[in-house]
């Protein structure tokens, strides 16, 4: 008997979904199995991009939910309320879900997971980080013989573009996102993705699954790319680093809670990193882990047809479950697959953290700044890996000189109080970049 | 109540597995849920590198199977036999295999399939192919949702060592294979990685799960690095390219049977292909799909601790299940776990495929010959890209001159007439080289 599936949100994600389902032709017989019961959409009468029969259109996203036909929900709708809402019902009728919703399951995902466990009906969130990458299944299925010390992705498409042009053209970031606006690569309002809020809410997911337990989304310390500058995309070429936005949740220590590192920001990565060589609207995690080493996962990071692949992937996994079991809510779950937390995390304060750092200073150009700026460093036990002069070019940096430095690894803290000692030199005006480094 | 795990073989994989096994905190909690029970090993008094309990210790792997207490049969003693009988034997008995056995797998990888089916039973590969990297799991349960179009993949650790120093170093080969010996990244017979029967293993298995049919192992066209000369890495690093052992399977078209191209060779790829970048005994497969596109899995592809991570995945996954349904042999199969085969394949002649060439031609140092060559390739309706003359160093080429040709994509019949018509000019002395080329 034909598996029931209704779909919440028919854009671009779930049309693709509906695309994939009713053409099973060359897939997994397993998608020949699920039958679209039940569509909600805004507008009964807008165009789609697909033939589809109009008795599965519904304005009622309850009425899909409710449907005794429908025996798998799937939300493609998106934003906050009311996707959780919806959640919530499909959850309390005992039905699985399936959601692309980063940005729901990385503030609710407690409440969800909780709701789901009580009810014992699955949540699965293939298509919520990474797009068509499958990267939630392997951290939940694969990788759980590891204790992971480290997950760190480009994870966001859309600033991973701007910084490939960046880097790409030498162009500004304001003129790479008009012109990413313009092909759509850019959303009108790109808030989300260039202030790092998109990544942030990717990488709660990705630490709470990695580390097994949830991460406090707010607490996420997130830096965009919206302030960064068009020179110091090009002196960390220089240089030899590529600047990406990076999002890391890094374990700092053992114990319950387990402390964690969890950030997001524009990063200088050495070119032949792994992470470096991913341009364009491509994501890529790197998993770190004992015994694994590390493996990395790369693939389109968002689209209609990547993303529906994800979803469509979670759909199979929950009715392959079922074809094995028979089973109904309130069976037992598999604990891999349901990835209930099993520890709690907790997020601990940057100013303890040890990392390399990247530091552009506007000075006067004078003999002995660079001895008098190495000293403020080393004073501060800061280890410096290099110190360049850049020529500032005519009207930049007030004419004076621009001067870039390279830490070792050192703790925040001893960062923070170095700088503040250069910045209190009378010969230089100002810290005018300050980047991570891996 | 624990899940008795019973290992057959007790070598570096094995050792790595039991270790994971032994020291639980840290990682999935359903790691701590399983319990080593057994283990078959050739020589009990033989050092081991992690203590064990004694009495755990059988110098009969029938013993581990037949024990009432394991109810998880792990293989990691290599070989064909008796490991195949062994795993029919655990089959036979309604026991789950997880086992690492690439060789076995793609020899017998049908009749142990269905005998599983039969008795309803999982057997799981993850270690199989990849090392480390969570590839088998991806391709069953991740991206079932897509028509698979391509399987491409650095797959064997040995020979990407050797080619990554032999690109480095500029190292003829035997220089690099002995070197490689002596450290322990290449086995004192080395037959099995260097003449590509591993990675042919291996993209048999991806094969079998990417298109849903098992491929006939002996058929698949085998190249290894062993005859590969260092200048042709040399002028493929001058005209923008890497050479790799590349592995590939590939859809050749529509219907049932379904017509495959799979083969194993030398490749040059572009120097901004993501497999390009996959340096020393690193392991990446890309997979092509719609709609997903293109996604890459990347990481160790050997080695005890990342082979025992993919051993314990499987474990884990078996372990999760029954957590699920309780269930013991016999019971219905989760379809995208079993990875039971749904349609026929089978490969094709390469003579019709069409792909792209490097040629190098080794010839008399006179005017004229390129012209004659490219008329050649010209009347043979073989479009080229590129036709370079290298100079050739004293002595090498017997004086003459080294001319090396890429072509576009051309039917591979078509490419070989060229080749014969160039053979018979008289100024050609000889095809030197000749390697396929994304």
């Amino acid at each position: 008997m034909a598996i029931g599936v209704g779909l919440l949100g028919l854009g671009t994600v779930g049309a693709g979904v509906a695309a994939i389902l009713m053409g099973p032709e060359g897939r997994h017989p397993l998608v020949g199995e699920l039958a679209l019961r039940r569509i909600a959409v805004r507008d009964l009468e807008r165009p789609r991009p697909l033939e589809l029969d109009p008795q599965l259109l519904t304005t009622s996203p309850e009425a899909v939910i409710d449907d005794p036909a429908v025996a798998i929900v799937v939300e493609v709708m998106g934003g906050l309320e009311p996707a959780r809402s919806l959640i919530l019902r499909a959850i309390a009728a005992g039905k699985p879900v399936v959601t692309a919703n980063k940005a729901v399951i990385a503030r609710y995902g407690e409440e969800i997971a909780a709701a789901a466990a009580e009810r014992g009906v699955y949540v699965l969130i293939e298509a919520a980080v990474g797009g068509g990458i499958p990267i939630i299944e392997p951290l939940k299925q694969s990788l759980g013989g590891n204790r992971i010390q480290r997950v760190s992705g480009i994870i966001n498409g859309t600033t991973n573009y701007i910084l490939s042009r960046m880097a790409d053209e030498g162009a500004a970031y304001g003129d790479v996102l008009a012109d990413a606006q313009r092909l759509g690569y850019a959303e009108a309002d790109p808030a989300a993705d260039v202030q790092g809020g998109d990544a942030a809410d990717k990488i709660a997911i990705l630490a709470g699954l990695a580390y097994g337990g949830p991460v406090a989304r707010e607490a996420i310390a997130t830096e965009g790319i919206d302030r960064l500058q068009a020179r110091d995309v090009a002196y960390a070429a220089q240089l030899g680093y590529v600047v990406k936005l990076l999002a890391v949740a890094q374990r700092e220590g053992e114990g319950e809670p387990l402390p964690l590192d969890v950030r997001v920001h524009p990063t200088l990565l050495p070119k032949h990193h792994p992470l470096a060589g991913v341009h364009g609207v491509n994501n890529a995690i790197l998993v770190e882990g004992d015994p694994v080493g590390r493996v990395m996962f790369y693939g389109p990071g968002a689209g209609a047809g990547p993303t529906a692949s994800a979803v469509v992937a979670d759909i199979l996994n929950i009715a392959g479950i079922r074809r094995a079991t028979g089973s109904e809510a309130g069976a037992r779950l598999d604990p891999l697959l349901a990835a209930s937390s099993w520890r709690r995390c907790e997020l601990v304060d940057g100013s303890g953290t040890s990392h390399r750092n990247y530091v552009r200073l506007q000075t006067r150009d004078e003999a002995g700044v660079i001895g008098r700026i190495g000293t403020c460093f080393g004073e501060a036990g800061v280890s410096i890996q290099s110190i360049v002069q850049f020529e500032a070019r005519e009207g930049e940096a007030g004419g004076g000189a621009e001067i870039v430095v390279i830490t070792h690894e050192v703790r925040e803290s001893a960062f923070r109080s170095a700088l503040a000692a250069i910045e209190a030199l009378e010969e230089v005006r100002t810290v005018a970049a300050c980047l991570r480094t891996l």
